[in-house]
């Protein structure tokens, strides 16, 4: 029996196809009350789906590239997987969608088709901004929740209350945190730190956020002093990559000390799956992608550089979400009705 | 014979002045042709300067905290080490000025006492904004100099122009690099990524900046792609400390497999020195400190965890800015006359 039908963009991400199909069939494998909607072009979700059971196919003809300009690109492809991926979600076709495609033009396709919550705001209802959410490990063992981590490079006060909000309810439903804290990413964490456009966040957050800690610094995503770091797109991209970035120089590093001498060369062997585990840690692989809060239904982004593990756990991922209601608890973080 | 007079703050770090004393000693004992005036309490600094060849004392009773705040502390404390160190470079008393206290009171009596620059900005001439500048080890084995490290929370597209034309000069002044290449703290690599604010340095930054290499991401701060990075000093803030938690967390990771089980006890004793040398290269006590840029003196500001090794190297460094007439290069890289 069946309970979730996730759909999972074939042609998304660097990798060919097979190792999406790959992805797709473990995840069916691993979760034997899962349908998942294959969209794709014909010659390769067809024979895929008469092949596999609970595997049914989309056929999209279009292909949305990483090169493509991702807005003008989901106006123009109509028949691409992202396209009809979401609007497979927005009819009820599929509960979820899946992509390690383009992160733009999922963004723009999910905003435009899966469509986000509308919320008062100077007395209109004024459609909130999706935002980027992800959780990244922290020193204390467990995960911090990081958003936006890309979508909005330019927000307004509110949008961030909203995503503090939004980041909150993910914390708790996908991560199971009680009572989540959130801070405000700034460049210290006494009170009056922070840029004319943080200052103007703070009292907001303070008054419209459940948990809200205050500043916090770029060095808390990782210590785990908050639960969910929250921060315009901008500044969320700049800390990730400074941070994937850091990750790469301490490898290289540890790389060359390991082959430098004899001893280097020992220890190397005996770290060997260690050190595995650790880049496996920080590859992403493990929870299979970011998800856009705000909208009407569950849209989830793997990373461009994908495995078939990776598409495996963001389909999953995507199906957590669904069964754990997320859509509907991040709904209710902002007191809106549905 | 001596032929750089550098002010050293004694009460500067959370460590203990004998830890600052103790690094002065040891740059004294390095650099034969160096003065150091030594700023502190009678009690602290006078029965050092009477042990110590080429070690004069400037008497400083006040003393600014970290906890002070930076600019009343400035105002009110004026014979603190802080304001007397810089007045000291201002009236030609001293060549440059080193502290490990508090970077926002350093900032505002360098500001105030060694004094900016000033540019023509629309018709009238302004002080220039000082920049805080250091240099980070990269991928390639180099080091990539960061500017705005978080000087300036909130800045203007021409404040962004002069911190690359510094950062520039610092680069081929400093770390002797041909040419240096400039790139901007964005959201993405692409012309047409970035927020509305670097949006509008962009043009700005392509037609002053020599070298200018447009867009560059937080992963490019370690992976040397790029010579400078620009970026105001709130973004600078959250990269760094991005970076610096990154790396503890990597740290973190090393030590719990190395005491996981027998195979990591013995690999950490193998990896050992190799370990040690990589969070020496982390800890920025090998470069001595970050340096204030624009200012018409050379000032440096270390880390507040300090350590008498990264004292003895931030007075030589300090001492070689001088030999190297970087407030010069600086000045010329600006176009502007003395």
């Amino acid at each position: 029996m069946s309970d979730v039908r996730i759909c999972v963009d074939a042609m998304g991400g660097d990798e060919p196809a097979e190792v999406v199909l790959a992805g797709i069939e473990a995840a069916l494998e691993a979760d034997r009350s899962l349908t998942v909607l294959v969209a794709g072009p014909e010659d390769v979700v067809v024979p895929f789906c008469e092949s596999h059971e609970r595997a049914e196919s989309l056929v999209a003809p279009d292909v949305i590239t990483m090169e493509d300009d991702p807005i003008n690109a989901v106006m123009t492809k109509r028949k691409s997987s992202i396209v009809l991926g979401c609007r497979a979600v927005k009819k009820g076709a599929a509960d979820g969608f899946f992509s390690a495609g383009s992160t733009g033009a999922v963004t723009a396709a999910g905003t435009a088709y899966v469509t986000p919550f509308k919320a008062d705001r100077d007395g209109k209802k004024t459609a909130i901004r999706p935002c980027l959410t992800n959780a990244l490990p922290n020193r204390r063992g467990g995960l911090t929740v990081m958003c936006d981590m890309g979508a909005n490079p330019d927000v307004e006060p509110w949008d961030m209350v909203r995503f503090a909000q939004m980041g909150a309810a993910y914390a708790s439903c996908v991560l199971g945190v009680d009572e989540p804290s959130v801070g405000l990413l700034s460049n210290g964490t006494e009170e009056h730190k922070g840029s004319v456009f943080t200052q103007s966040c703070y009292p907001l957050m303070a008054e419209h956020v459940p948990g809200f800690a205050g500043n916090c610094e770029g060095g808390d995503i990782t210590s785990g002093s908050v639960d969910v770091v929250v921060c315009n797109g901008f500044d969320g991209n700049i800390a990730l990559k400074s941070i994937e970035g850091a990750a790469k120089f301490m490898m290289d590093e540890l790389k060359a000390g390991m082959t430098a001498n004899l001893k280097g060369k020992v220890a190397a062997l005996l770290m060997r799956d260690m050190l595995r585990a650790l880049k496996h840690k920080l590859s992403g692989d493990a929870k299979g992608g970011a998800i856009l809060l705000g909208l009407r239904g569950v849209v989830m982004i793997g990373h461009g550089a994908t495995s078939a593990e990776a598409v495996k756990n963001g389909t999953l991922a995507c199906a957590e979400a669904v069964r754990g209601g997320l859509v509907e608890r991040v709904r209710e973080s902002m007191g809106l009705e549905a």
